[in-house]
């Protein structure tokens, strides 16, 4: 257990902690009082039928959807709309290699899957809320794997999806690139294979990791057009150290494996067998599958041979030079393009 | 100045050297009785108009073109025409880190520009065969990189050029590519900041670099496909390990490092100011640039913004899954596509 100061109520809050208890992994391994972090936007109607589920993406806590994403007069607008934004399992926020006491944490935490996520999620909506439903899940990266796994996993909860920038199953070539990242941080001598004082002491790999990420989290576009200059950035050099370093510098190495692990690993199929067709055909939600057109981790032919496999979907390509890290909310006109199709998509009767 | 047996006529053999004496670096370095070396297949006719150049790419040498695109029947047929492959500096085989005797070798060999390369390749041409002209210079990777220098720097002796897989000004996002190579091995504390006793001391440093290839050298379509699986591996671990890993352990960490410095920079605007459209304005060779449609370290969309400002060009996509390292010859329709091409090319009277 180590003292970050990134993972905070200063940093990251307003937030709540839910604990599911003892909570069993799909691997095998048990998190002991598993805390759940969440935050809330809005009221919950009468009805219990207004719900929005927001599960979180590598790296990003429910805050970027807060500054992002959430508001009056946006899709998610918490006026209409009652908004949970939960973090993931390793977020740093939620229960996490860092935070879990020893002997357990550090490199001891437990392998995590989507589906346990997705399975902790769901406990804390009913017993903490009373759901029954929900209106839409939608999560971007690693949130749209575990919303295509909420809706293969319940299909009766989910009404509406929006996975963007993600896939049901992860492909080899998104795997090597997830692997590349790790090796980023446990190359470093630092990492101690987990056993670090300090995520400070692990910085070198943590930078390694900002490269990488400056080469697959954002596209040939992105730099072709200095797009980096609008954020704010002198040069080439400036941006990496100043945005892409000071971005990661501040999260747990460990955190960010056991998030990177996940990632590898999510796969709907699991739930059929293997066979992700039958997967697919299990979802009953309205689904707009959401990948951005220069995104070169979930490119948007991987989403759409997946969303050939949902019936009733559509597919709604995004645009943004931004590519992945579009997410990020940096691309103004990206984030007027989701917020229209999250409208359509609410709009639907279902 | 170290022993690897890689570099060595048993694996690389038949090669020339050729001593370009004291050779000065556009960095200001100088490589002391700088070597280039060579291979050639065929005759040179009379009037010494068959020449064809070959430039090669990073971590791959003369080896690769003779083993995969050079023999009877061939575009690049000896019986037709007078070839020469010439190893680029810091190739291994050409001087280099790792053969250059102290002081000057390992963390102390000077940094080495792409017009190095051309202009020593326009010495030895000139002085061991007395050529005037090249009927073609055709290059993949760094070997197009080259290719766009030669037609740039020395139109007068260009005919025609084939640059595959490459680009004549490199992007930022390729730029970050490489340096993501350059970190893989620069983070080995076993690297030692050049000074190691053995190549084979550095290989971890070589595998996580070997990694990165597996994201950036094939492509998503190699892996949906399993193309892997026709090369004869059971799985992507096997692959990873006894297809990309063993390629790079056997090589030099300080010579993949020199490469990818010069690859970084490769920019024929150099010779015109920064100004790339008079560079390539320049160019009066017949020029076929061929982009390979699954490449994504030099996507098609940034060959063909280089190639509209060609004049007489023309555009000509490759197709392979493999990506960029479809150039190493794995695919066979690959291979004749790009064949046929190069016939077109050569059958163009200039």
């Amino acid at each position: 257990m180590l003292a970050n100061e990134f993972y905070s109520q200063a940093v990251h809050g307003p937030y709540e902690l839910y604990s599911l208890g003892d909570f069993a992994l799909e691997e095998g391994g048990t998190i002991r009082d598993c805390q759940l972090a969440y935050a809330t936007w809005g009221k919950l109607d009468a009805a219990r039928d207004n719900a929005i589920l927001i599960p979180t993406w590598y790296s990003g806590t429910h805050k970027i959807w807060e500054q992002v994403y959430i508001g009056p007069g946006r899709a998610l607008d918490p006026e209409r709309w009652f908004i949970i934004a939960v973090n993931q399992l390793g977020s740093g926020l939620s229960s996490s290699p860092h935070n879990t006491p020893a002997p357990a944490g550090m490199a001891r935490f437990p392998h995590v899957r989507i589906g346990d996520d997705v399975r902790a999620q769901h406990r804390f909506l009913t017993a903490q809320f009373g759901l029954e439903r929900l209106a839409l899940v939608v999560g971007g990266s690693m949130g749209a794997q575990q919303t295509y796994e909420w809706a293969v996993r319940y299909p009766e909860f989910v009404q509406r999806a929006a996975p963007i920038a993600g896939t049901a199953k992860n492909t080899d070539h998104d795997f090597l690139c997830a692997h590349t990242l790790c090796e980023a941080i446990t190359s470093d001598p630092a990492w101690a294979g987990g056993w670090y004082a300090s995520n400070a002491d692990v910085h070198l790999g943590l930078r390694h990791h900002a490269s990488l990420w400056s080469v697959l989290g954002f596209s040939g576009e992105f730099y072709r057009h200095e797009v980096w200059r609008t954020l704010g950035f002198s040069s080439l050099a400036d941006f990496m150290t100043n945005f892409l370093e000071a971005y990661f510098l501040p999260m747990d190495p460990n955190d960010l494996l056991c998030m990177a692990w996940k990632w590898q690993r999510g796969d709907v199929s699991r739930l059929t067998g293997g066979d992700l067709k039958a997967a697919l055909e299990r979802v009953t939600a309205k689904v707009f599958v959401l990948p951005i057109d220069e995104d070169l981790l979930f490119p948007p032919r991987d989403c759409a041979i997946e969303q050939a496999m949902i019936a009733g979907s559509e597919l709604r390509v995004l645009h943004s030079k931004g590519g992945h890290l579009a997410l990020n909310g940096f691309d103004q006109a990206f984030l007027a393009e989701l917020d229209g199709h999250l409208r359509d998509l609410l709009a639907i009767q279902v």
